[in-house]
């Protein structure tokens, strides 16, 4: 780990060490523990609980949304960018993802314009590294 | 009200308080109040405070997101349609959203196939009628 | 219609007979034509023919982006509005549309920012009225 | 290369060829030279000219979306799967890429499940490596 990856990997605990405290709705991203960070990347984890899930035991589609929403934003915050405003967000699902099952959560600022972010985020099991969902997130800086 | 839409809106409610026992990640709309179901719509209402909203005391992104993907499913559900498995969702945000105000939520089965449904949110502020943010929500049946 | 109604009409007239002398990618549009607009909308219609079509003899899925591209563009344009550059586009598909059928294709602008415009285009039968597709396109002005 | 790839690639040449010689709306994909397939991907690309750019002289966002539904169907053929039928497509505009210039298109099938295929394309330009644009399809087996 470069000394600038293990600097934005410090910054991203403290922003998720804030979702612990928050009565927000980012209480809802309280339990995603960072993982790694490279120039542009950040990467957490999540094991699933009934928390994060639907009436299925899985994943709710409504939380990987979120976690689109909020995990693309702390790729951008990590490296040091203003976090911007969403214009529009849409994630793809591919496979459920049960209770007691850990998430890999890896974002990417896919580019940085003066205006405008594009951001995507990969969702794959942490075992088998099967894809679970993909999201883009477009925010206007 | 024709009798079907007072039937509709009840089923509507009961779901809507199921929620509000949860403890998996439905509880985030435990909130939302019926409002109107006509043949392939719902309508709800949430008074937007604290829990639902980012660092900046505005309706968050990933709430907006997770209420596309559950009211257009109480869509399906209200008009005695399975409620299907996400395939694609996404959300335009047109304008925030402040804690303190309320949202009507107006979804909408657009298309309903064989094998695939197309569904719409619409979120609008109650006072002024102006458009919060826009959904769309892809399920396979 | 109202006086202004009329101008845009005229106005967007213009654009289209432009993309019939056009040797650019505009050309693909040069059948369009104009049928009403009103404050924020516009309406064409498209007769399908075969250079329309996919293998299958229906409207090519590229098509129907293509004409969310430049409908919602002509929309702008026609409200005096800066015609800005496409930042994301989205395309749902829910019926085939056959050759020898005409579309009615009605853009919008849902809403116009400082910065950004968020725009759709809803196609339909024109026999049947029944929905063959919703795009819709953001663009930074 | 291997001997699978080869055949995917001539596979995929044929197709392309008969683009040529259309009169449908595949004609616009008429100048897209196949240049690698490998297990799931295809790649081709094309000397952006006049008949592809918008107004701007720059690669017209129709035809960009029309290459992502196109394209992504090409690596369906080439993997002996069948082409399917779209239900969502969409387009995230990056960078423009101006007539002279030459595109690499990279399409992947992401997930082939029993009814639905997710698949991406990535635009770059050949000469700087730079994205264009990325998109992604979504059709129903």
């Amino acid at each position: 780990m470069t000394a600038n990856s293990a600097k934005q990997l410090a910054k991203l605990g403290q922003y998720l060490q804030k979702f612990c405290k928050t009565t927000d709705f980012n209480r809802v991203m309280a339990k995603a523990v960072p993982v790694a960070c490279t120039k542009n990347t950040c990467t957490v984890e999540l094991a699933i609980d009934t928390e994060h899930a639907n009436t299925y035991g899985t994943l709710h589609g409504g939380l990987t949304a979120s976690l689109v929403d909020t995990m693309t934003t702390m790729a951008l915050v990590a490296n040091d960018s203003p976090p911007g405003v969403s214009v529009e967000l849409s994630v793809s699902y591919m496979r459920p993802a049960a209770v007691g099952s850990t998430l890999l959560i890896h974002s990417e600022i896919v580019k940085l314009g003066k205006s405008m972010a594009f951001l995507t985020s990969e969702f794959r099991d942490k075992e088998s590294g099967k894809l679970i969902a993909t999201g883009k997130h477009i925010k206007h800086l």
